[in-house]
C-alpha cells in the first residue's frame, strides 16, 4: 500500500488508548486500535526499504526479559528496540539479584529509571506470566506516580501463559497481505489444529492467541484437537462470543480431517492440555520433581496416541482446492527433519517455506509498530515527518 | 535547582583533576571535586526531565566488567553509558579466554582498542578488588603511553572491597536534596549501623564508604555493629581525621539503640566481619572449600546471635521525632517478606519505599557524572551547549 | 600515511567485488582487494584518532555467534560494528531455541531480518566451521532473493576451520607497517612454527592463514613443525603455488631452528595436527567420550616430546641480527607465566610486548573495513566525506 494512503487511514484511527498505555492480550484493543498496529508496521516496512531512519530516540533503553529460550522473538524485539534507537539491556535473572530476596516491585523499579519499554516472555507456568506482566506495569505505574522514575516504561507482552499478542498479530497480517486487507477474511475457514510432536508442554499461547484474535475478523474458526487438550476456558468463551458479534463463527472439534476440510488456512501445531499445565504449574511451585517426570511420561504417552494428527500432504488435499495458507509460528517439528514423526511433512513445510519466513519477518515490525503507538502522540504526523526528514539508514 | 544556577556553580568548581582520570575511591577527591559530580548529577537529570539529549559520544564503548551478580549497578552503568551515548560491552569472564592464561595487563589493553570507560564491579575478595581495579588503570595508561591504545579509558569503580563510591554518593546526594543541600548535613547525626540478615559475607564497601565520606560534611556519624563486625583499620582512621576536620564527629558503639538515640539518618544493614573475610580470602586462595563452609557455619552462627539488631518500629521509634531518613543501598533482608527475621520490619520498609527508589535513582545519574567529568573538559560550558541544543531525546 | 593519499590509492583499487560480497577465506579476494581493506583500516584509525565519526548507520543490527571463547575477537567485532553505527546483536545459541529442531536454514533468516552483517567465529571442528558459514551465507542470499530478508546482511568470517582472516589480515597490516608497505615483505623471510604448548587441540586456522596470505607478498615463508603436525593439504599446496606466482617460497620444514635462521618475521605458536582434529571431529559425531579422552591422552603425551620447539632468547639469537619481528595471536602460553613451559620465553615475549599489543590494535579496524568495503560502493568518496563531515565521535 502507498505510504501517503497508510497515513491518510491512520490519521482517522483513534490512537489515543494505545499511547502512553502496555500491551497485554489482543482483546484489551479495539479492531480499530488493532488496525493501527498494522498500518504502523506497513509503514516502518515502507520507511526502511526506502532507507529511511524511523529512530524516534535519540537513547534510551529497552528492557528485554525471557524466562524462557527464545531466537526469533529475541531478535524481533532487539531489531524493533534498534529500528526506534533503542537500545536493548537484557534482564537475565541469573546475572541479577533477583533470588536474593528483591520482590517485583523493587525490580519493576530499579529496571526502569531510564527503560522506556519493557518486553517480557514469561509463558511456563498457567496463570502466572499474564499476571506477573500486569504487576510490573501497576508497579512502574506507581513508580511513575510518586515521582520516583520519570518516564513510565510502557510494557510489551512479547508472550504470556494467555496471549502471545505479537506472534498472532505478525501472523494476521501476513494473512491480510497474502488475501487482500482484513476485510478478505469475512468468510475465510480458518483452521487452528493441534499436531502430534515427540515433545511435550508447549505453550497454549499461540492456539489461544489465535482463538483471541481471528474471530473478530468474521472468519469461521475451526478450533481442532484431540479429546482432552482443551485451551483455556475464558478464551474459548470469548472467542465464541467475538465470533458472533464479527459475523463468522468458532467451531471446536476432535477431528482434524473436519477442520481442515475446505480451509483457506491452516494453523497446525502442538500444544499442551490446559489442565495438564496447569497440574504442572502446581506441582512446581510444591517442587514435587517425582510428580513431574511423571506427568511428563503421561503425557508423552498421550500424546503418542495422535500422530496421525500430522499435516500430511493428505491432509493438505483436504483444503481449499489443495492449497490452504499453511501457517507456523517456528520452529516446527517436521517428519524426518527435525524428528521422526511431528507436526507436518517435510514436502508441505518445504513447498511452504517462503510464505512462513515472510510471516516471520511480520514480527518485528509488528513489535516496532506496538512501540511506536506507546510512545508517538500523533503517530500519521511522525511517520510524515520520517519520511520527509529522509535520514538514511545505512549510508551506501 | 535551577539548570543555570547550577552551571554557574560548576563553573566555580576546579574539575580538571577529574578531566580524564579514574575514580577509585571518594577520599582520593576533593570536596569540591565531589560536589561537581553532584552538580553534574542534577544537571543531567534536568536535561533528561527536559526531554533533552545528554549524548556526548556519537559512538563509544562503555565496558562492564562484574565479578558478583548486580541488577542496580548493572542498570545504572547500562543507563549512564546510554545516557551519554555509549554502547555498554559486558566483559563475561566465562565467555572470554581469561582463564586461558591471560594476564590482567594483556585484557586491559586487549578490551580498550576503542574503549572509553571501564567500570569494574568487584567486592568478593579483602585486598583484590581495589588493587585489581589500580592494575587495570595502570596498565591502560601504560599502553596509552606506548602508543597502543588511542584513547586512554577511564575506571569508574562500581564497587571494590574498600569503597562503593557511586553507591555512597548517589546515597548521599538524596540525603541532601531531602535535608536541603550538603551544608545542611552539618551536625546531622547519621547511624550506620550493623543489622542482622539470614545470609553471610555481605560486602562492607557500603559501610566503609559512608564512613569515608559523611564523615566530610560535618556530621556526626556513628557506626554501630555488634562486638567483632569490625569494618576496615585504614577506613575507620581516616573517618576519624576526616570527621575531626570537617566539624564533625566519627563515634563507634556496640549498641544499636546508642547510635538510633536521636538520629536524623538511619543507614542499617548487614555486613561480615572484615577479619572473617580475610580469612576467607585466604581459604579461597588455598582452594579449602572445608575450611570456607565451616566458616561460613561459624559466620551463620555468630550472625544469629544479633538478631535483635534490626530496624524494628521500636527501634525507629528513638530516631529524632521518631522519623529519621530511613536508607538501604537495597536489596534489604526485609522480616517476614523476604525471610522470616531480618534487617528492618516490613511495616519501616514499606513506610519508607518511595524515598529508598528515590535514593536508588540517583545511582545512574551519579555514574553518568564521573564519566561527563572524566570525558569532558568544561563541563559547565558543555552543559548549557546540551541545553541550548536541545535536541529531543525522545521524539514524542 | 596522508588521509588523502590513502583515499586516492583507494580510488585507484577494483573494490566492486567487495561490495555486498562476504569474506570467508583471504585466497578468495584478489591482492588488490585486499589492498583496499588495508586502506580503508588505515583511513578510520586515522578518521578515529581525528576524532571524526566513522558512522555510516544510523541503526542497524551486527549479528555475533561464537561458537568458541573468545574475547579479542569478540571485543574487535563489538569495536567495528559500534564504530560504523551498528548495535551487536549475540546469537548466543544456550539462549536460543536452536536445539529444538531449527534448520541453519530457518536460523539464518530469523536472525537477519534486520541484520547488515554476521560475524561467525566456528572453528572446534575440521570441515565444519568453514561450510557452516558458506550454507548461513547461501542461506540469507536465497532469503534476500525469495522476498524474505529486505537487505541482505553480508558475512565476516571471525574464524573458521580453516582460515582466520581477521586475525591474519591484521598481523599482516602489523608486519607492512613495521617494514614499510606490502612491497617491502618481497624477499623477507617469516617463519611459521609450532611452538610447544600444554594444551592440546589449538586452531589450525593461524598457521594455514598464514600460509595462505603471507606466499602472496613474494615473502620466503617457512613452515616449520614437528614430523606429524601437518596442516591442512589443500591450503599447503595453495601457498606453493601462491609463493612461485609472487616470486618469493614457502619450505616446510621439521626443524625451529632451520625456520629461525636468518627470519625477519617469527610466528611461534601451537597448533593441532590436521589428522588428529579429523579424528576428534568424527569422535564428537559419534559421542566416542572414552575416544575423545583417550586422543587428548595421546597428543598431550605426543607435544611433550616437543617441549624444545620454544621461542626462547637462543632460539632469537638466530634470526636476522637476533631481532626479527615476533608474532602472536594471543593470548600466548609463556614459560613460567601462565605455564611451566610454553611457546615462549617470558623475556623475550616482555621485549615484544607493545608490538605485539600494537598487532592485537589492527584487528577492530580490519574488521570494521571489511565491513564498510561490503556496505560502501564508492569507499574512497565516502571516506572522503566522513573526513570532511568532521562529526565528532567524541564532544570533548
Amino acid at each position: 500500500m502507498d505510504f501517503k494512503e497508510i497515513c491518510r487511514r491512520l490519521s482517522q484511527l483513534p490512537t489515543e488508548g494505545l499511547y502512553q498505555n502496555d500491551f497485554f492480550l489482543t482483546w484489551d484493543k479495539s479492531l480499530e486500535e488493532l488496525e493501527a498496529i498494522d498500518q504502523v508496521a506497513d509503514a516502518m516496512r515502507a520507511l526502511r526499504e526506502a532507507n529511511k531512519s524511523c529512530r524516534i530516540f535519540d537513547s534510551g533503553l529497552g528492557i528485554s526479559l525471557f524466562r524462557d529460550n527464545s531466537t526469533r522473538t529475541r531478535f524481533s524485539y532487539a531489531s524493533a528496540c534498534n529500528l526506534l534507537g533503542l537500545e536493548v539491556q537484557d534482564l537475565d535473572e541469573k546475572k541479577s539479584q533477583l533470588s536474593h530476596g528483591e520482590t517485583v516491585r523493587e525490580t519493576a523499579n530499579m529496571i526502569s529509571f531510564m527503560a522506556d519499554v519493557i518486553g517480557i516472555r514469561d509463558d511456563m507456568y498457567i496463570g502466572k506470566g499474564h499476571t506477573y506482566q500486569k504487576n510490573v506495569a501497576a508497579y512502574v505505574q506507581e513508580g511513575y506516580e510518586d515521582g520516583i522514575l520519570e518516564q513510565r516504561p510502557t510494557l510489551v507482552n512479547l508472550q504470556c501463559d494467555i496471549d502471545h499478542p505479537t506472534q498472532i498479530m505478525a501472523d494476521t497480517l501476513h494473512v491480510m497481505h497474502t488475501f487482500g486487507g482484513a476485510e478478505a477474511l469475512k468468510g475465510k475457514k480458518i483452521a487452528m489444529t493441534w499436531a502430534y510432536s515427540p515433545s511435550y508442554g508447549k505453550p497454549l499461547s499461540v492456539p489461544q492467541g489465535a482463538v483471541g484474535l481471528l474471530t473478530r475478523y468474521g472468519a469461521d474458526v475451526s478450533l481442532a484437537y484431540p479429546e482432552g487438550y482443551d485451551i483455556m476456558e475464558d478464551v474459548l468463551e470469548l472467542g465464541k462470543k467475538q465470533a458472533k458479534a464479527s459475523g463468522g463463527s468458532l467451531t471446536v472439534t476432535h477431528s482434524m480431517e473436519e477442520a481442515f476440510a475446505d480451509a483457506d488456512v491452516v494453523y497446525p501445531k502442538s500444544w499442551a492440555p490446559f489442565a495438564a499445565m496447569e497440574e504442572r504449574t502446581e506441582l512446581y511451585a510444591q517442587g514435587d520433581q517425582k510428580g513431574i517426570d511423571e506427568l511428563e511420561q503421561r503425557l508423552l504417552a498421550n500424546n503418542a496416541k495422535f500422530k496421525n494428527w500430522t499435516c500430511s500432504e493428505e491432509m493438505m488435499k483436504k483444503t481449499k482446492d489443495g492449497k490452504a495458507l499453511y501457517l507456523h509460528c517456528l520452529p516446527a517439528d517436521i517428519s524426518g527433519v527435525s524428528c521422526a514423526e511431528g507436526e507436518v511433512d517435510a514436502s508441505v513445510f518445504d513447498r511452504y517455506r517462503v510464505p512462513l519466513y515472510k510471516q516471520a519477518s511480520f514480527k518485528p515490525y509488528i513489535i516496532a509498530a506496538m512501540i511506536f503507538l506507546q510512545k508517538v502522540k500523533d503517530p500519521a504526523a511522525k511517520l510524515e515527518e520520517l519520511w520527509q526528514r529522509d535520514l538514511p539508514r545505512w549510508s551506501k
